[in-house]
């Protein structure tokens, strides 16, 4: 249990005069996060809890997959960039450069295709040791010309990245079809899923598409076309007559949305593996290189699209599957401390997390802020609501209250916030 | 339960040449962390697994403290460190400095003390927005001339940063206590406890002394010198008559050793609130600067210290609390596959994680590469284990095995991780 007088970064009235973004704006105004500088974000009490849970539920995706989580480093050696041809700034525009105290430059990962290649070169040799899946969270920095999507862009960002290591291009396509499973399934718990399409957008040498996962918002910065009725996505970047051709879709069927990149995956080939001589025997003594692919989810901008999509004039409104707590306990005198510890702690046994507001502001203070933070249910503890029989709950996507009684509190929880 | 088939990075033979260190050539060898640069260090999974423990070890011992998680940037405005006057190299040695896109010089933290004071300045006003206690786990990056000691000193790593925001110098050395407690109990846990020691060193501009952990080893970078009857240990920087004195003990009675620095926590006085104009108004109205602490441990070096400290000529010897797997199982015939997942589904269910070998090595493989990858305890199931009765058990801190019935197998393992 989060008592809110232990919360030291708390919510705030004033919004934002910099933020253009209504997920900075709100995450700022409810103590999610605090903006170091332009493109540069901490994340508070609040708002890390809330990344630690999209955090899991994209690990516990990973995992099913049989992926090792594994976490490379930022500082990059120029070497291993210059081998596949990506050092220069021409070729990687985002690319933050620094020096070592010996004059050194070195780079800071934008990507780390490249670190993990050259790793996996020193592991894998043999048709045994393959496919190979390995992901982490790590810090990207790319030095973006203009942040100003709030956390959906910025200058530093963790990444969950994914590479799988293959045989040849059919064991590589039979997992990416796994990993765009994993990721309809990761959208689906963190409550994106319904706005959420897989999305055609441009290959690259090796494949003619790669799949995006474009969540349809006013936020986005992407413009997508979807055919409702053949459930086709396609990014306008490779909106040609010749792809519509392929894709057996007519312009006259496709509605035009802006959209949130919210993850991509892409078939990588055999790039990588010649720029690092990742090869392997197989069973009949041949060498061939290994065929790799790259998957990739922003947390922090899945987080920032879920305050785009679930939001009011009062605040933000979390899917319980990534809310800071599941509960906002509100009680309003200190007589009620030791029975509102009691069922706290009852909560918190069955499985449920509570933020318990017992400071010493008004009720009508106390209410706001549970509207701005967002928890999926508001339970109050009061003269009022003991008079009435219990405990007054609110969904904070409803606007009715109910009263329950202290016994039916958990299967209260169970049944409202498994809807 | 993880299968080793499916571990990517495995064992390996070979003892990298390029690292001095004992850590370094223990965790490279045994599938933890691969070398990236000098002084950078990927986690593999083994390692990335075991830096989740110790980092989850920290974490319930700041929560307790009712400490705040967060997450800062690496990226850091100039304009912060001009306040507090170091953002000049002479201040500090260690930065790297790179440039934003429109040409901005900016840098990567190596310490948090700015932009956490900077950030609270928001959102204390009163003295009953105090004390405040904030912590992260986040990357720092250090320019160091040299990179030796394996993941013990690198270029980059994850500090867990406490900060403590207090009312007076009295709330400060109480909290300051606490921390020391909350050390303690971490060094405990993780197995260090025993060669662990609170150690006098220097102080600042605002206190005589601040206190480090050393833990003895001879890959330590440090000279402490211990009073045994006393139980008082000094850094050497601090080793002056004057100080000897102050601290009522007689060279004479000390003796000397190499120690590693695990763990560092300071007063800092009034120093950053006055920098960053982080004043309250106290009961009285009257407007006060806040007085502030800061406590360091790195997960990182914490796991390096622990490899220095447990192992022998066949690898590593993790204490339980931090091991990848509390059991490495192997079974050596594929026939015993189906017995071996139903034991070790029950040993799952009992709450220890398992590594399983079930490749096609040879058992003196297997045994080899359970002792270099160091899980607790290995279990064997075998047809010469089922002949005698059951599962051979071998603890990796004793020569000596037991042939431990099935039905027995989690009365043993909780008696014997446990002790």
């Amino acid at each position: 249990m989060q008592r809110y007088s232990l919360v030291y970064t708390k919510t705030t009235k004033q919004t934002p005069g910099d933020e253009q973004s209504k997920n900075a704006q709100l995450l700022i105004k409810a103590g999610f996060i605090n903006k170091e500088m332009a493109g540069v974000y901490a994340y508070l009490l609040f708002g890390h809890k809330t990344l630690l849970k999209i955090i899991q539920i994209i690990r516990e995706e990973m995992n099913k997959l049989n992926a090792n989580e594994v976490l490379l480093g930022s500082l990059q050696n120029p070497q291993t960039w210059v081998a596949s041809k990506r050092w220069g700034d021409s070729v990687i525009d985002v690319w933050f450069k620094t020096k070592l105290a010996n004059g050194t430059q070195i780079g800071l990962a934008n990507t780390h295709e490249e670190p993990l290649t050259k790793i996996m070169s020193e592991y894998v040799n043999s048709y045994k040791d393959l496919p190979c899946y390995l992901y982490q969270f790590q810090t990207k920095f790319r030095n973006e010309l203009r942040a100003k999507s709030g956390i959906m862009r910025t200058r530093e960002f963790i990444m969950k990245d994914l590479y799988s290591f293959s045989k040849n291009q059919e064991e590589l396509d039979t997992f990416y079809e796994k990993v765009k499973q994993a990721y309809i399934n990761i959208f689906n718990k963190v409550g994106l899923g319904e706005k959420t399409y897989v999305t055609f957008a441009s290959g690259g040498a090796f494949s003619k598409f790669s799949h995006e996962f474009q969540t349809i918002s006013e936020a986005g910065e992407d413009i997508i076309y979807i055919d409702h009725q053949k459930n086709i996505a396609i990014n306008k970047e490779v909106y040609t007559d010749e792809i519509l051709n392929d894709l057996g879709v007519k312009k006259s069927e496709l509605k035009e949305y802006k959209a949130i990149e919210v993850g991509n995956i892409f078939k990588l080939g055999t790039k990588y593996a010649k720029a690092f001589g990742l090869n392997y025997t197989d069973k009949k003594g041949k060498v061939k290189n290994v065929v790799m692919g790259s998957y990739g989810i922003g947390p922090g901008r899945l987080m920032g699209t879920i305050v785009e999509t679930f939001n009011d004039e009062r605040g933000i409104i979390w899917p319980n599957s990534v809310a800071p707590y599941n509960v906002h306990f509100i009680t309003l005198d200190k007589k009620h401390n030791k029975q509102a510890e009691e069922i706290i702690n009852k909560i918190e046994k069955a499985g449920f997390e509570v933020l318990w507001d017992e400071t010493e502001s008004t009720a009508g203070e106390k209410f706001a802020n549970a509207d701005l933070i967002g928890c999926p249910i508001r339970i109050l503890l009061s003269e009022k609501s003991i008079k009435s029989g219990g405990l007054e709950c609110k969904p904070r996507n409803s606007q009715k209250s109910d009263i329950i009684k202290e016994a039916d509190i958990i299967s209260y929880l169970t049944k409202t916030l498994n809807l």
